[in-house]
């Protein structure tokens, strides 16, 4: 039977879901769509210079058959289902995909169907079309968990509070200070992750990255016009592959990468990264809500922080997801690392297979954290008594009105820094990209 | 839509795929399993001391009402579904199934459902009872590779052959030395791995591992009868979980291990471990079957090995299979240890939660791995032509019949040494345990 | 420069400290030992059987030579620092280590060093030496904190305090129980561990795990007496490898282990373990020191504990350390397991090599952990106030004398299963093995 | 006794190797470094302000003291061991240190010593120093590896090979392809590399990262002329924080980073995609030296490659060195990314302590990693016989003049995009920026 993420809560599978962007549907639809992008392409250098295809018709034929197989969610889990089941012969999930689609093509389509691709040119293009679809998702939610923060770093900018070191009480700062760091941490992940899954490339190659296969079909169906001899970003099956590219709305990196994983491991470390700095966030709040603390109180929500055993609990649930993907997620983009130094040959055996179900657990994590998170600071509840008290059972000696000016300073630094953020005196962030930081 | 297995070839989720036994569903119907056999053993203590309940009635209730929650499939994976969207708000699974079984068990059965359980006890019992499930799956397919690996072993125990080193050509050994490797190997991780499995247990405690939630349900019934006032063991408490544990045929230790991680990270290793093993053999194959190389062959079935581009190939699936499984298991155990390792409190605020994907992923892959193991090494084809040929062109000084008589005797200790090994001779190994090697 | 653990707080590599028996001259003098003993063995073969050496002689010999080499510490040092320059060229330091012992021995004793062996032998072989003492001591810094904690249980067991479920209020349970707990992890730890090291094996092989030098060597020299033909635990070079295996105090198994790292593996798997179950105690310390919390306190020392900026500060080092090797051990253990499971031919080409410096840092880290751990516990203090204000005002429902029967009940199960544990009472434990559990 | 570096061949520590830019004592004079430099910055202002200090026999002062705890070789060793057995107490090595420079100081300067600051401040100003030089170091021999892997793609651009896919002989490719491939990688990260390590921001901070003790020491000596009153960025505080920065050469960023590891988690990441890059090359060259494949040789030199049993190997050490690295790296990468991930409050207790070590040996195999690849492809021998025969063999129908124009394509497009390559015709590549790839 099928997982639907009842082990990783906040990452279900329902239908609607957020993580569902990333789920085995979503991957086999991202497949389907790939190879459907390129019968588009192959068509349309046939119809458009030798005339035996009708690229328009082919498009159109294409479009309906993908839309038979995996239109429908029943028929698109039942075809997931058959495949993976299916692919354990061939090591992986595009040759009975191939298969089935060329039948489902007929015999008119079906030549043009992964005509001069390979196996991997689809899967890692898929794994490319749904981790940048994630990342979107994750980029969105830091974004709010940011903007959250901002708004907290304001509101709170030079409330004194216990700072806290080594788990003993330390010296006064500021609430806002506190806050500012977790939207240093957000701001800096966000900007990493977006412009890593920007770049993330269509994955080509033909069989063993060398194109053969694709240079063969383009041969067929003529050149390039106007490409000047020798010029080798010219050649016919280049510009094949930049139209599928165009077609799918995935950057064209000059070769393939079948076996040079830079693209999966930076998405990794950044997906990573996003994780980590949400994870500070969570380990200061399950902090903060602690039984003699007491300073912050997650959102509530009906039903949400409930106890099987106790009634009278309510659990800081965001917290704790948010803090089980920052646990989780190191050792699965290790495990894509890891699978990237073992590449080998023009195409890796065993090495890229794991870094299949790594990905796609990084991303579910990801969204999961980055979405609890959102939530989290959007609706964070500060007992402003509470925070006032603990700095004075913590230092007694600092006083009712300890100088946390330096501190406040700190805040507005970061502010001025963030793009979006809305600075207390309630003029514009001066535009310094948070890079910069 | 629900995950199917599409991106770990060889780990399917399709009913009656060998992974299934850790799919989700398989989880519900464990903790389903677990609730229903604590109703019983409330019941039977009511029945017999109180007279309130009638065990055997409750008994046939709750199974009814458990066959009719998830004995269908749809069903099942119906409420899986539901549970793992409704998990986000509690951060387990357990809070909305014991409410959805209270709810079907009606006015009477509910009160005795989860009656002075935790979540925990239930989450961590279905767990063990479903990796306990996988672990003996995998420990019947190290068996049954290891038999297969002592009969190469034996077959072969004196077939001069390259052994190389670092990559190079090093001196003749025998083609059984390296199979008795792999027995080695094989039996090691299998005896780890059944012993952990056998040990895992219950997990009980109540709200915070102090029992008193079933204390108080005991007190409520009796105690035990004969008992010497103040032997812990005797404690009415105990005695119900006891009885738990003997409904569901886990042992019981003396105190819960909701913060103490030892059988969860004990099994993480032994699964690690296993997959260690097996990834030596795929490692060995991958390089036999290497053009120029050509020693060994893969069992050939009908479509394995197919290739998506190059109709000419055939592709050491299992053993690529069985390498990625290698590749990916160190990064889950170390996730189960890291977890364990930032246990605290009486009950983790994330780290458990960090166990459960890990887990059931890495039973995965052990089940993937032993699998295909089994079926490489019961099929395995070794080309003695292509070994004598490989010895002589790497190592052109050794002759045509090297002195390889050390190497032999290496490959008649281990198979001595092998339980069920077939000694060369016919004779009946000596019965020495693999332990003790 | 070399290092001096200036990283690894609590770990360091001063002559004396604990850490010092894995530091380089460590494996270095063990490699040393381990030739040594080797060229004993040849020689009380040769010169009980052919007559051309005296093996006491041999043995006065190369003691010496290894003592001109080594015994001085800036001796030691300085070759160690030679060989691991010279390593680069060869990829391990056995090679240099080998041509500096022949050198320093003189001709007529230089033919018997590392005579058959190969350089995997040697360095397994002093890894296996240095880990074991590491082991050990690690087994015993565990023993002597699972003592306190058994002490604390007792002293405690039926205490009331304020337990907490993910970062909240829970319910009464005694500080026993949580010390209990403590126990449990540490006595499975240690049991663990104790066994693993135990059965680490004398590493032997030759070139390629065939024992084709040794039993050249061996024919040369005669065979066994008495042996029966064709029993392969009876041929020479089997008891030239049991006599080196006696030398050194290591078990000997059936057949070599160069690529089958069950060994090593389990090694790192305990290792991992007793730094998780030593976590979850820090983990508890460091949340019971927090300000507002105040239940607990490390012991006292000079200095310890101080801050280079807040002069008020009592840091609780101990803990801070534990909980850093916990969060280190999980990564080092993978890199053993992920090493292993890359092993390949006859000498791994790089999977070997990677093993090495994780072993010596995770042994380092379960050194540190394992006695900062018990320095800790033996020195516990326990605020009983702030153990009873915090159950009040957690739980202020639950009154001053809430039931924690069952709570001190399993304390009393757990030291009962204690071999050395103090039962409050004053009896002796049953002698119930914790393993048990 | 100190380490050497034994048990990490091609990473020794000997004074002049390429790793010791990271060793313990770096690490001490690096903090040296950050110390003095403080004071130079405090006394400056209180210099040209108050009068009471002659900042430039200050910063005379203060240098001399620094090299005389430090200067000589064996002063920077002992002091270093001293410290290391002293951080114990306070958990970090800064506090001895600054006990031992404020007694080395002397009354009159000792006020200024670590005036304001924290230990955090020190260490990781310290770590980044080292970070920073050691990642130069590597993109360096990144740098030379590229160049070298250009030349040999330029040279090998259309000579057709057998491309193997899943360990199988796949079609035809050229040599030049896969060469092209290794410069993908190695540009990528190269790239990527020497944008985190320019980034490395100074760590300052103070007590709990809010500037109070810093503050303080800048109210007591006036304020920056002309700054705006409000202008967080022109407070006396961050006036001096600039101001340390530009003494040694570092980037300050808006606020303080002690629990915000965003730089330290990128830099990680940064060496771990290194280690893999050239992970992928050595696992290459490792099946291309492969009896019975031959395509490639390591460069040879007087020593290299010698084995302790087989006088006749050649052994390809720089590339077992590589992939021990690849195989290593993902894990200590893991270990920064996890103990980012439990940050907590401002300043960590224990994860921060969790980085020190993990990042010191990922420096380590990253410098080791890269000194050996460019080594390695500066003097790989290319064996064009054995290529062009395991062609044949391997594809018997390809025929002596496969088609490989696409294949070739791809190299010039790689080389076009590759700043410092040689183009195969000898113009100068188009100035795309290798990020484009």
């Amino acid at each position: 039977m099928p997982d639907v993420g009842l082990l990783t809560p906040g990452a279900d599978l329902a239908p609607g879901s957020s993580a569902a962007v990333t789920d085995d549907v979503a991957v086999l639809r991202a497949m389907l769509r790939a190879e459907a992008a390129w019968v588009r392409v192959v068509a349309k250098h046939r119809g458009t210079r030798a005339g035996d295809l009708d690229a328009i018709e082919v498009g159109t034929s294409i479009d309906a058959v993908v839309e038979r197989l995996a239109g429908a969610d029943d028929a698109a889990l039942a075809l997931a289902t058959q495949l993976a089941r299916e692919s354990a012969a061939g090591g992986n999930p595009v040759i009975p995909l191939v298969a089935a689609l060329r039948e489902a093509a007929g015999p008119r389509l079906a030549p043009a169907v992964h005509a001069g691709l390979t196996s991997q040119d689809v899967l890692d293009t898929a794994l490319v079309l749904v981790l940048r679809e994630a990342a979107h998702d994750v980029v969105a939610d830091l974004g709010r968990a940011a903007a959250a923060a901002a708004r907290l770093a304001a509101e709170h900018r030079d409330r004194p509070a216990l700072a806290r070191t080594l788990a003993q009480a330390a010296v006064p700062t500021t609430l806002g200070a506190r806050f500012a760091g977790w939207l240093q941490g957000l701001a800096a992940a966000q900007a990493f992750l977006a412009a890593t899954a920007d770049a993330l490339p269509l994955a080509y190659g033909g069989a063993a990255g060398e194109l053969s296969g694709i240079a063969e079909l383009a041969e067929a169906t003529g050149s390039v016009e106007g490409a000047a001899d020798g010029d080798p970003f010219a050649r016919v099956e280049f510009a094949l592959v930049e139209a599928w590219g165009a077609e799918l709305g995935l950057p064209v990196g000059p070769a393939p990468w079948h076996v040079t994983r830079t693209p999966v491991v930076r998405l990794a470390s950044a997906l990573a990264e996003s994780c980590a700095a949400l994870g500070k966030i969570a380990n200061d709040v399950l902090q903060a809500v602690r039984p003699g603390v007491g300073e912050l109180r997650e959102p509530a929500a009906p039903g949400r922080g409930a106890s099987s055993a106790m009634a009278h609990k309510r659990n800081p649930v965001l917290s704790v997801l948010v803090r089980r993907s920052a646990i989780a997620a190191p050792h699965l983009a290790a495990q894509v690392l890891a699978a990237a130094g073992l590449a080998v040959d023009e195409r890796s055996d065993g090495a890229w297979h794991a870094e299949w179900p790594a990905l796609q657990q990084l991303a579910r994590h990801a969204i999961a954290s980055a979405h609890a998170a959102a939530e989290l600071l959007e609706g964070l509840e500060v007992d402003a008594d509470a925070v006032a008290r603990n700095l004075h059972d913590g230092l007694p000696g600092a006083g009712p009105a300890p100088d946390v000016d330096a501190a406040t300073a700190v805040v507005d630094r970061v502010l001025d820094g963030f793009a979006d953020g809305t600075r207390p005196d309630g003029t514009r962030p001066d535009g310094t990209s948070t890079e910069d930081t």
